[in-house]
């Protein structure tokens, strides 16, 4: 592989003759970078300054590439698992069912450079970027930003994108060897047998599902009631913990970690459950998939108001209570997620620049992934009942079919379905009886996040039954929502299919 | 497993003293079991007559789902095939790289019982439909049909929905064992080594990536360029062609199906190629991917108009030329796809029962299925520059970028694109450079097929790159085309990205 920079060095990449820029981005991760690039698009002057040695930030790096990756490695494992009951199928597992992972963040590892050097050749090339790598950016004022050895910046515009980094439990036992977060998981030198994940979250789930079918035995503790936290049904959330409980991948939930215990390295942690009792579990890994924490450090010494979650307070605009200062992307806390980081980097070019826009986070469609992906958006069919009243759901597979379903409700899982019934899925879509508009759904399968943001559309749009049978469908599957809906939608008088 | 019904035996679910239907739909797959659903729906008396055992029609029996059946089986074992070389993988190929066929379609045949069980049992329980099993009907004019042993059915209309049954091309050979159609393959009693398969089609190359992927040396034939019935672009041609080459499945184009060679059992196929010349490929089993001809015989003796296919002509009501009578589904030619039969049936039903609606065809989005999907909707890039002229392509891998594009372009291929290029992808998305608005949109991968139909609702609704670049995705893959024209939307004179 040919790189375009050496990436342990600091790289500049600007004009060093500008004597103002119109904004300067503090991190080049999601939000700095599309931000800028949007910025930069709309004819703006722009500087980014990335304290790593890349653009792309935690995405590409330890976050969400990594958290897709391992979800994918435990599906396919899962997969091979199932199918080796077929004598058309590869014998699995191998090595007393153990598979060992440190190959696996080895290719990772390789893997995402290639990643980086990508995303740099596309800032640089052909997005036309200014930014500075392996540089440290400090926050003067309003509009002067320092960086060591090369003075001050001035700038009409900071906005402040430097991310969040993970939240570690205040517990006992939190700095021994083999406790993980995200971060530095990649820094793994071990084939761990015992884990305990802590948070049954979407950023502790997938690991979880990862380490379970790698072969560890795995212990997924959560505080909260089991999947609470995300606005699903009952029905949805049951199949998923289901469907986890299937592969041996028990959650403990209303359990609060108490400790981490072990002497140099971790042996065991300790949770008190609903009942009270504290219980020891053995682990010689612990996974904190417990949250982020906005690294909002960088801009509280100037004023800027932040939470009390450590989240940069903005407006609808991107703005921060300082006059020229924004922020964007993780530092502003709340879900930290792609869409909104690289949305809100776009929002701000937009309002520094003239070109006024609000940026509404309330409605969005979002997947949490386990061995499948649960898939959502908008209303619940029980928030749907409380607020609407008259409610028609086309759900899958139907109840009180004795049957196991046959049909295939996720991508890859076809007539697989019937004989492995952990390789099915479930869906629903919920309507206004009376409006007939739709109003949520909610899907456990594989496809789902591909069409879940287009479903979003659907539903701001207040699409209604009638048109949603009247899409043009290819074939089935996340896509049974159309041909579902259409085998009712002739009625008047809607009545509930499932 | 428990059935419903023996479904060995004509089967009776109907109201056997009515005196006049309002509809009586001929055949009981996609299209007829949909019209009649919808028709049932909007309180139309409906009975549906079937000459196979079960509801749902050859999809679920021999073609569609069988046909998906096999693309998954081709991708996992394609999958395993390259993973293989990783040590945390389970080893494969196994018995020499040859994986049997006969236990594959065993596991379908078994299968697909359980969802003609299921669309019994919704078909009844559910939709209320009424219908009859294993009997077949005759038209006698456009108010009377017969069924065998149940005397004649009055009825204020028919809506012919009988299918289409294979074609095979008028060459020698074709009734000699081992040459098989979607329609007989399940019968396939022995394992095949060399094979053959005719038509680079939406129903051949699924086969025949089927067959490459268990082991089997196959080659493709066909008549035309490869791909050029499909409206994609040169370079997606070529990227969906390229993947078939690594996988040692070469495409024969232009070159025309002479005869098949063999004496009880086929030995060899000839073909003649471009240049003219003719040679013989080694065969133990030749499969004709060569499309469906409808079977309108059923009502051409009462004077129903058809086409030089066979097909059924119909007006955009579904109406024949015989008052009364209606056609839809593959019955009617063109396209024989799973959207048009199911929207085509519920046109023939609002058309029937006083709520007129036209069916478009025109604009429709289409997967071909190899080792990946090649996913299409609205004009090609190509079309697009000589229709609209000015023309913004943002495209993925880029064009003359060095090292292999490291992000994932397709659902469940991650960061293994850098190690195997085999498990890239390839995207592009097009507008209209001064109006700004979605013209076309093409992929390589998977997932493409969950999200292109949305992708076509926006198309219709014009929906412009500023729209498209609001969108609140899911993270990336058939969504970069969110993300990546979020790049680019800033500028005011749009410039390619790619």
């Amino acid at each position: 592989m040919t790189t375009f920079y050496d990436n342990r060095r600091p790289y500049d990449n600007y004009d060093s003759t500008t004597k103002e820029w119109d904004a300067i981005f503090i991190g080049g991760g999601a939000s700095g970078r599309f931000g800028s690039s949007y910025f930069r698009a709309m004819g703006g002057n722009q500087l980014t300054i990335e304290a790593d040695n890349h653009l792309g930030g935690k995405c590409c790096k330890n976050a969400c590439v990594l958290h897709h990756y391992l979800y994918e490695i435990a599906v396919e494992l899962d997969k091979a698992r199932i199918w080796d009951k077929k004598e058309y199928w590869p014998k699995f597992p191998r090595k007393n069912g153990k598979v060992e992972i440190l190959p696996v963040l080895r290719d990772y590892i390789i893997g995402r450079e290639y990643v980086f050097d990508f995303m740099f050749h596309q800032s640089k090339e052909q997005l036309k970027l200014q930014f500075l790598l392996n540089q440290r950016a400090s926050v003067l004022d309003a509009h002067t930003v320092t960086v060591p050895g090369k003075g001050e910046f001035k700038t009409k515009n900071i906005i402040v994108a430097a991310g969040a980094g993970p939240s570690v439990p205040p517990v006992p036992g939190t700095d021994l060897k083999g406790v993980y977060t995200y971060a530095d998981f990649l820094e793994l030198d071990y084939e761990p047998k015992d884990v305990v994940v802590v948070g049954a979250s979407k950023s502790g789930l997938p690991w979880a599902c990862f380490f379970n079918a790698v072969g560890c035995n795995t212990t997924v503790v959560e505080m909260l009631p089991a999947l609470s936290q995300f606005p699903i049904d009952d029905d949805v959330r049951e199949y998923t913990l289901r469907m986890m409980k299937l592969r041996g991948l028990p959650v403990l939930d209303e359990t609060r970690l108490v400790s981490i215990n072990g002497s140099g390295s971790v042996k065991s942690v300790t949770v008190k459950g609903k009942d009270g009792v504290e219980k020891m579990i053995k682990a010689d890994l612990v996974y904190l998939g417990t949250g982020c924490t906005p690294r909002s450090d960088i801009v509280t010494p100037i004023g800027v108001k932040t939470g009390p979650k450590k989240e940069i307070i903005v407006d609808r605009h991107m703005a921060t209570n300082i006059p020229g200062v924004y922020a964007s992307g993780d530092i502003t806390g709340g879900v930290m997620e792609m869409w909104k980081a690289r949305q809100g980097g776009m929002m701000a070019a937009k309002n520094i620049l003239g070109s006024p826009a609000e940026f509404e986070t309330e409605l969005f469609a979002d997947t949490l992934h386990t061995f499948y992906e649960t898939t959502w958006v908008g209303m619940t069919e029980k928030e749907a009942r409380e607020k609407v009243g008259q409610v028609f759901v086309v759900r899958m597979p139907i109840q009180g079919y004795k049957n196991w379903l046959p049909l295939p409700l996720c991508e890859g899982a076809m007539q697989y379905a019937h004989q492995w019934p952990d390789l099915s899925g479930f869906q629903k879509i919920i309507y206004d009886a009376k409006t007939r508009k739709f109003l949520g759904a909610q899907h456990v399968g594989y496809g789902g996040k591909d069409s879940f943001q287009y479903l979003l559309y659907l539903l701001k749009k207040g699409a209604t039954i009638d048109e949603i049978a009247n899409l043009t469908e290819l074939f089935i599957n996340p896509t049974h929502f159309i041909q579902l809906s259409r085998l009712r939608s002739g009625m008047k008088n809607l009545v509930d299919l499932g």
